[in-house]
């Protein structure tokens, strides 16, 4: 794929904190929507309390039952404070994240030069949300685009559902997939009287997290699950693999853009064309990505060697990939679904 | 709760194996339910290869590909064996069970004096069962009798769901719940025009493993999924809790027999009042267990010290409930409902 040259799209410097007491550290990991002639990206955008001193650990917590945002701090030699990295720490053995994130709007005419809200779009409200909102897709089914996203807290990971039809009001549909699950990906038509959905289950037992399928007759409830694709051992995607955008519907079957890591987590972008009539049928998978982290901005950063390809738009045949670079910026890049279709063997 | 005087009631040694190179190491957690005027048992029967010899160590496994048993074998002082306990243990990394579950039907008409089937009434079948079918649930709605079963596999534990009328013939309607899940319960009626089902989700991020609810509209599909309840800390219950028997209808409320196990593994019974109307809404929770494991059946065997509830019936208010004792044989107490809701705090 082509990178865009004005890469990085969106930067944490262009979106303003929804709290002054905050700063902005990532705005990144998009879900991106078309809306008339808009390209609408909603940002994971991630927020630690600002001034955090050098010899202070924070954690912004979302107190559901109080309807506020607290801040809970830990010196950093405290003997309690251990697994100390970039995203998160624990203290006495309990999870703490040193950010929390909400889903912001970006607007654009022409897919580059983006307008970021002042405010959130889903700010976290639940319990569930308590350590944020992130990671959103976004499927257009009618005039209704559905939402899902993690919903983060320390009862786990699980999918929140939400929808809008305009980007400026939106309406919640509580949880669509229990712990642990991440990466749900709703194809945009029904496939044989169901809706269908790619998942992200989590369990202790499989040695590495794989993609899932699964069928619904209303988008809110979920069953008839079947295990899709694992990782490849000593391949790119090894690691972990998960859906990443809305599949396209290609005369060769549906063409997904999933992401893939090695356990060393260095994120990338792959494809995956599934059957049209039944897609938990694999016709054909990279066995090389189609991006993986080489700019600066891919792999230096909050998080450095992570390219999280998180949604795309479609128009004349030119996909254009939005992801998450280094957890903290947003970019993109190019190809005709025939210049992608063309990297697969013959299905 | 009065424990029978015939307890254990059912025992490897009444369960013909299912294949004569096999041996039957328990016959335990039972789904119960009632036809007629008889009690049904669908037992969780746990098989070894017969004459394992002590140097070695078998593991059990369907090849749902080839359709037939494999036994994997490893020398017990091969040093890439480890993790070494009485239901498992790991090679180079990989998961292996000792034994393989399947389900085997058992009827009485005395509810005390079982008489079991000699052939597997449910047997993996599939790439997700390849560890076995285990610890399952039986909720009758309308003719109907709705089996939740845990299909365990290297992929992970999730949860099957089979139909029966007769417990002669069964159907399988696929996988209900993803992994990570286990300890999945249907209510016996709707609720405000919802099917409604307990289930025990499980995730790295949480402390300890808590019950959850979901909703369907059609038993296959399930979301709005809520959290219901977690483990208390200090209490008999603080290691893990999941939903045991199905839930009785009373006055009070919703009278769930739960099981509760601290991180030692000891595992008791418990009781848990939820509004009729709302049964997100818990009116009441034992303080104490109602069933802990005391007697030589319970505290002695393949794993000592589990009760593991998995059922009960319910007759002219008396409950007789059905567990697992020590993960080897199956006994029964009783109580009235009367009896145990006098247990409860006034919700």
């Amino acid at each position: 794929m082509r990178r865009l040259p004005q890469n990085p799209l969106v930067q944490p410097a262009d979106v303003k904190p929804s709290r002054s007491d905050h700063r902005v550290l990532g705005a990144f990991n998009p879900g991106v929507a078309q809306l008339g002639h808009e390209t609408l990206l909603l940002l994971r955008v991630s927020e630690t309390p600002a001034g955090a001193e050098d010899e202070w650990l924070s954690s912004p917590i979302w107190d559901a039952e109080r309807g506020e945002l607290d801040v809970v701090r830990f010196r950093r030699d405290d003997p309690d404070v251990t697994e100390v990295e970039p995203r998160g720490f624990r203290h006495r053995g309990l999870l703490y994240l040193t950010s929390i994130s909400h889903l912001r709007l970006a607007r654009s005419y022409d897919g580059v030069d983006f307008t970021v809200a002042n405010t959130p779009a889903l700010f976290p409200s639940e319990a569930t949300e308590a350590f944020g909102i992130e990671d959103c897709r976004i499927t257009r089914l009618n005039e209704t685009y559905w939402i899902t996203y993690k919903a983060v807290s320390r009862d786990g990971i699980c999918i929140g559902l939400a929808t809008t039809r305009d980007f400026v009001t939106y309406e919640r549909h509580g949880i669509a997939f229990e712990p642990h699950n991440l990466d749900v990906v709703m194809f945009p038509e029904q496939i044989g009287g169901d809706h269908v959905a790619l998942t992200r289950p989590e369990t202790w037992i499989a040695e590495a997290p794989a993609m899932w399928i699964a069928r619904s007759p209303d988008l809110l409830h979920w069953g008839r699950h079947e295990l899709l694709m694992k990782p490849r051992p000593g391949k790119w995607d090894s690691g972990r693999v998960g859906a990443s955008a809305v599949p396209i519907p290609t005369g060769r079957g549906w063409l997904e853009i999933y992401h893939g890591a090695t356990p060393e987590h260095e994120y990338c972008a792959g494809l995956l064309l599934l059957d049209r009539e039944d897609p938990t049928k694999i016709l054909a998978r990279s066995e090389q990505p189609i991006l993986r982290p080489t700019e600066p901005y891919e792999t230096e950063g909050f998080f450095g060697g992570v390219i999280f390809a998180s949604g795309a738009t479609v128009r004349d045949g030119k996909v254009t990939l939005y992801y998450g670079a280094s957890d903290d910026t947003t970019a993109a890049a190019e190809a005709t679904v025939e210049e992608l279709l063309s990297t697969l063997p013959a299905g």
